[in-house]
């Protein structure tokens, strides 16, 4: 017997994305598991938080183990910039983690293999998560607990597929150069599914999109990392928006700009941004107070760092304690899109946040906090165009990372658009979906925002 | 009157590169242009240097505008190398300068625009340099110089073809986290060719490639930078050697391994390295001193910080003073080679440097001083295949960016073997030359010194 061969990677995505299943089938499956596991999180002051020092000199938050993570203080210079230089809170956090999702093909279709899980900054319980979802202080048991259910098969790929590898960032304003690694593994053999797990084609991941606050962060940003589908998507276009999204996702479809004007352009603006950072003490940091057991800004702006105390059951540890950021308000992340001689291009922008490890990321066309800037005479580019559209394709508010962030949501929309841009406008540029998975096979092009709504966007993708 | 269709870039470059020229012709221009330019160039102790302070406190040099560059300390952590923990001098230079070639089609070929330039730290005069090389001190005028000859093309290319615009280190033991922008432009109009300046094709200056010390460092990255000539090359190779090498070249032929793999190898051991940096004052570092007007390494490794005065005719300033970095030894810098499956395949090293943007970037086989490593008990990994082998394709002294570097001088070796190395080994893998090319598209993939190798390997197609 000869092992069949195996058709393109991008046949089977696109196959898997096609695929719906029962909806009702997938909420009973999430209300079974939340019956049988809970977390319980209480607001504690930083001070005092057990397993956490305050460091004497500094006033910096670590662990006691110097593992996890610490809120440091980060100072910045962006000379030209509306806000030239500041000062802010960061949180530090050098190890690389994992996030992979395990993938099988079942009766010939390929699944993932999710997890439904609690973080304590979960707004609303349990949400989808990866496979694994893994620090390295976690994998390598600082803290004791059991072991990470299914993480041999992404710390040793050797026999399986890899059809996702490639480290990525995370939110810039927040943390100093995180970055995960984001894997897809595909397996060949039986796999036991553990209870909290359960196999997703990707259609029903995406049939799950636009419930609030459901697909977690490190999902849709592994997720976001694989191929789309190319022109294996063809035969599901059935109305002109839907043509023009599977015709902007295939290799074969120019775009208003070629990949290499497109690299230049990034070129340009990594090389024309003089963008200074560097780490500081916490302790004494302009504009910030440290009172009532947080660190909150003195204008009530930006976000608080606050302490809490967590206990979990159905999870590797028991209870905890940690920092957390809260950010204020809820932002507004919109790709505006575009039919462009029959092929959407999504308008990116080109974003500096103090935290990237380079400089710059390609980010979406708004991306804001609305309420920070009803003060300001200036409105961000775009925001009023997103905001008093009648062309809405897609509209739902998801959760940012619940490990560190306390109740951090945001409203993801696509929006079409007549808008122009000048073709050579320092700060944006059309790209279709296509050129977007290009630069997705390396680190640091497409920010954690822009991953999450190339993920919804592509969801558009009519199934069944 | 329309224009004429041009033919395919990777075509025409094949052409640049198969055209040949009486290479007397130029050995004569680089001797007039030698006797019309001069620079002198003296050693002066570090202190009392025109222009540059110690600063107090830190003991770091900088210059008195706070431009250019500094010299700064670097502590350094690598859990598990066979030094884990260090401490050495390193100039930090966080502008991003250009490092240009403009080049034209000149009866149907194109031409590069080459400069012949002294730089302080050339073992021997006259360089061949790209059209343009210019940090942000130097294009913005800090040192109130002339005008810097054709910097117009590079800083607005609206109207030009970029061939080639991507930000690349270079060494990453002396430079914290230095970048340059490697450009190639293609204009269509008239060029005045100013004196010091020729057109080049790209065979002749891969003719050049064996003279020792005479194609520069810049020029090696730039060109290294452009596409290698596909297919296109095909009817040069006229033996197996050349075959396989042209074949290699080509984007059809597949590699021992895909380039997904290489990419998930390269997320693999830029994850597992945990490598920490500091930038930190330059007194008190632990085994250098500073005495008699220089910081060198107590045992006599390594490299000395030196202060030179300049004085020089035929450029932007006639005289300045600066330190320079001067290492101890020639080092050896080499590829091994295999024709595997009719293919030429070569092996890189995944190498960690302590001054990289990102961890670790793909290096020749061998990058070492031997001579550093006469009393160690173990030798660098390959160096005895290279150095004793009888199947030596390439081989000559190069020298590297005498800017910053005194007589900075490497054997470039290109050597032939049947070494066998496991598939999986943890820091080496076979490509092929267009996946070098395919990486070389991105920032930080590919080493300085393994660039200039891939331009004399490429140097070895046959010509004319």
């Amino acid at each position: 017997m000869t092992a069949p061969t195996r058709r393109p990677t991008q046949v089977r995505l696109a196959e898997s994305m096609l695929a719906a299943r029962d909806a009702d089938a997938v909420h009973a499956w999430l209300a079974r598991t939340a019956e049988r596991s809970w977390m319980h999180v209480e607001r504690v002051p930083l001070d005092g938080l057990a397993g956490w020092l305050t460091e004497p000199g500094t006033g910096n938050l670590r662990h006691h183990t110097g593992r996890f993570f610490s809120v440091e203080s980060l100072s910045v210079e962006l000379p030209g910039a509306p806000v030239p230089r500041w000062s802010q809170p960061i949180i530090n956090q050098p190890e690389i983690g994992i996030l992979g999702i395990l993938v099988r093909e079942i009766d010939g279709v390929l699944h993932c293999l999710m997890q439904a899980k609690h973080e304590p900054g979960n707004p609303n319980g349990l949400q989808l998560s990866p496979t694994v979802q893994a620090t390295r202080s976690n994998y390598t048991r600082v803290h004791q607990g059991k072991p990470i259910p299914y993480l041999e098969h992404f710390r040793d790929t050797s026999g399986h597929r890899v059809l996702v590898d490639i480290r990525q960032s995370e939110q810039g304003a927040w943390f100093y150069r995180k970055r995960n690694r984001n894997m897809v593994v595909e397996v060949d053999g039986e796999v036991e599914v553990r209870e909290g797990f359960r196999w997703f084609t990707l259609g029903e991941i995406a049939g799950l999109m636009t419930v609030p606050d459901l697909v977690n962060m490190d999902a849709r940003t592994v997720l976001a990392c694989l191929p789309g589908g190319g022109a294996a998507l063809t035969r599901a276009a059935t109305d002109p928006f839907s043509e023009a999204l599977v015709r902007s996702a295939d290799p074969a479809t120019p775009g208003v700009h070629t990949i290499g004007d497109v690299l230049s352009w990034i070129t340009e603006v990594r090389t024309r941004t003089d963008l200074r950072v560097a780490l500081g003490p916490l302790s004494g940091l302009p504009d910030w107070t440290r009172e009532n057991g947080v660190i909150a800004h003195r204008g009530g702006g930006f976000f608080t760092v606050v302490g809490v105390d967590v206990r979990a059951g159905g999870r590797e540890v028991g209870s905890w304690s940690q920092p957390m950021i809260e950010p204020r308000g809820t932002g507004v992340i919109a790709f505006l899109v575009k039919q462009i001689g029959g092929v959407l291009h999504v308008l990116t922008h080109a974003r500096t946040e103090a935290g990237y490890a380079d400089v710059t990321e390609l980010a979406p066309t708004v991306q804001c906090v609305p309420e920070a800037h009803d003060h300001l005479p200036v409105r961000p580019r775009f925001l009023d165009d997103v905001l008093g559209s009648t062309r809405i394709r897609f509209d739902a508010v998801l959760s940012e990372e619940g490990g560190r962030f306390l109740g951090a949501r945001n409203r993801y929309l696509v929006v079409e658009t007549d808008a122009d841009v000048a073709p050579d406008d320092p700060e944006y540029r059309w790209l279709t979906l296509h050129q977007y998975e290009e630069l997705l096979k390396h680190s640091f092009y497409v920010n954690i925002q822009a991953r999450s709504l190339l993920l919804c966007l592509r969801s558009l993708v009519p199934r069944g």
